[in-house]
């Protein structure tokens, strides 16, 4: 664990701030997201008209977008939220979903980040490194991640710069890099790859604890490891994917801030 | 509990009738809101395209409206479907998801309410107040109750009146009114308030035992304290969110009439 | 069981294979299918963007419609998606929810079985005979079987070949016609009837599984066995619904090959 990253503390501040977080995310892992940040100690609303997605996002501690089920309403939706929180220091937080995969993807993760600033990306490498436009078309196949975390490293680093973001690159061991830092985070289980959404979780943990912490990468690690301490947890007593995700959110719940002090694996790379 | 509500016959009557309830939901909680209804032992549909919605309606036992992620596509749906029920006399509930967080929120609630005859309302006591347009803006912020039960009471009467309509208003105790009569309900749990969904369960449990039940007053309260015992009996042997989610369903489907009739706290007030 | 399905093969082919599965589908059961699709060994993606659809079934093994919470936008993007199907030989799956119970549903089904080639529809008797142009409005009254599966078993084989697809009837037994050959499968449990999605996620199964088996037929029986065989075993142990659906993705998740080549209920008829 390193030293600089006051985790206990900056999980009791979010579960005493329980910040508003808003998500422009998909249908599928909606309700799984709602309730892991509700778990976690953080207060979600879901919203994605035109005409309230301003106000609402006015309202937040951060905002989470995630491209899913990504439609043109809907991304054109997340950049007028982006725009609104912006303009009122509101963290953003980006998950690709499947950059890579499709062009529409690709094009559409671009677009948000052209349109916006965005304080953390969360994807697997093969999405992150999508969003590249030096590097073109790697051949990816969607949320599968085809590269390893440490091939991603050296091109993370260099793509964060590019970007003027912080990339949580999520795999077996996560990295975390503004392009000048670098965490690794070694938390989590393999039956995290076997439900739905376990990313699409991850992401919206991250902008609870960006609503708490003005640091991005510490705010990631922070979220990565509390979820993937969560997941250690609830594979313990699962008997398969069903009992796993019930777990995880009891375990997300009773997780003390004593525990991510004493338990997180966090290391400066 | 109240003599003149004969819960264990009307839940015996809403098993044997298995009420058809259609919903226009938003896409956080459909499935839970669905399984809910299954388990209690009502028949959940949901529907939402301008071409079936009417005839959908005319087909159910009660309509349930619920604007947690609306548009205005679907609002209009919503009225659609209202139109046909009050023509049909098929009751229509309401839950004006976030009213008073976002002024789109507000005024697609009015708007529903000016459009057609709405049996219940339910919601938290700030949604509630949001409602009224004598009121004006009481800077409420989404789901969270920032007024207590106890204020709302005489606020929820006169409104009642105003709006012509029943307020089933949910906290720690539910306040059930019609403007005339008020009654109260005290089964419940905190933990339903770490889950996503539990208001729009409850607003659902509504429809289903409007559906067989001619009296709003009652029809809510008994879902209110169904609901409600069922959330105790969960919390009794859950360790977290996702254990009490899990057992919510299966104590929404064990509980007998008999229990609902022994354990149902209500009282006129 | 029937020596000419090799069920036990089957399954490993599809876990070792881990197909793409493609879904454009409904918003109430979307979490559940994909969960289910994980815990089978199967790699679900939901996308329904006109401007992604087609590429995205490119990628996939099997596509999966479903018209649970329909608009004409969606079977807009399910037709689009089938053509690209047609076109690189990737088997489609149709699941024509509550076709019967609204006029909508029911011309929604028949344009999309007009305007591309689906190798399985799946659904229950009702839905099923709603399809048939010859056979008129049998006063259906939505997802609920109006007609029990002996009934259907001679209408089926014939309107399997009006209509040059697979049926697959699920019911107490599911009965599988490709208009010629008829099977029965008789795994299941009556829980399965009391949570949302049963039938959905039993259409999810056969995509997964014709991608890995040429024949529709047999796919089918497969699918539907698995589905059924996870039913029981999660029925053995469970509380009620909520326990139920946790159960049935374990179940789905630990059911070996072998399990399945014992186990499985299939009968030629």
């Amino acid at each position: 664990m390193n030293p600089a990253i006051h985790a206990a503390e900056t999980l009791d501040a979010l579960r005493r701030a329980a910040p508003l977080v808003h998500n422009i995310t998909n249908f599928v892992t909606m309700n799984f997201v709602a309730n892991a940040l509700l778990s976690l100690g953080a207060s979600p609303v879901m919203a994605h008209a035109p005409e309230e997605v301003a106000e609402m996002t006015g309202l937040a501690g951060a905002l989470c977008l995630n491209i899913g089920t990504l439609t043109e309403s809907w991304v054109s939706s997340m950049i007028t939220a982006g725009r609104m929180a912006n303009l009122k220091r509101v963290p953003v937080v980006l998950d690709p979903v499947g950059a890579g995969a499709t062009h529409f993807r690709t094009e559409m993760s671009r677009k948000i980040l052209d349109a916006i600033r965005v304080k953390v990306v969360r994807g697997n490498a093969s999405e992150v490194l999508a969003l590249d436009r030096e590097q073109g078309s790697g051949g990816t196949r969607g949320v599968d991640s085809l590269h390893s975390v440490d091939e991603a490293a050296q091109a993370g680093k260099a793509l964060a710069n590019r970007l003027h973001t912080t990339l949580a690159v999520t795999g077996a061991v996560d990295l975390i890099t503004d392009g000048t830092r670098v965490f690794r985070v070694a938390n989590g289980h393999p039956l995290m790859t076997r439900i739905t959404g376990a990313g699409c979780v991850a992401t919206s943990l991250i902008a609870a604890f960006c609503a708490v912490d003005p640091d991005p990468v510490t705010a990631a690690a922070l979220a990565l490891a509390c979820f993937g301490l969560a997941g250690e947890r609830a594979a313990a007593t699962a008997a398969g994917p069903g009992t796993f995700l019930v777990h995880l959110l009891d375990a997300l719940h009773n997780l003390t801030p004593d525990d991510l002090g004493r338990e997180a694996r966090i290391e400066a790379a």
